[in-house]
């Protein structure tokens, strides 16, 4: 997960006029957290959409900047709705 | 990744003296990352460890605290140099 450092400031305040998504899922185990990281593996190669991830024993944070959620809004894709179903899924 | 916050720096002082281990693999494909981070998770599962893991279509980046090194150390796990072999291992 990149910063935007202020020398910067210019040239990235028009890109990231749209808030960066953030997301944190929770989970009860390893084995979750690892399922939740599989299936979102699969619906990135779906979509050829890799979002920024960060995660370990029992969380995942996904990342998902400005130009991602225009990148996705073009495409019509469902990938953080889905993303955000997987979830209910991996926890039932 | 969590950042600490100044009002908690006198009791994380303590514990980050040693300085935070971090270090960023960059992959030719996203193939090659998950493989990466499959055999990641099982030297995790080996060693019950789970570094902090941020990542994108083709990188990914460890970071391990004082806390992490300390417990690594204290049951002689070769969990870091295992890892960083497994980069020349994907890359090969």
């Amino acid at each position: 997960m990149t910063e935007s450092k202020d020398v910067n400031a210019g040239s990235t305040a028009s890109k990231e006029r749209v808030a960066q998504f953030n997301q944190r899922f929770d989970f009860g185990s390893y084995a979750e957290t690892r399922q939740f990281l599989d299936e979102l593996a699969e619906l990135s190669k779906r979509d050829d959409y890799y979002p920024d991830v960060s995660f370990g024993k029992t969380y995942a944070n996904i990342s998902i900047d400005g130009e991602g959620q225009a990148a996705l809004r073009e495409m019509n894709s469902t990938f953080i709705a889905d993303m955000q179903a997987l979830v209910t899924k991996t926890k039932n």
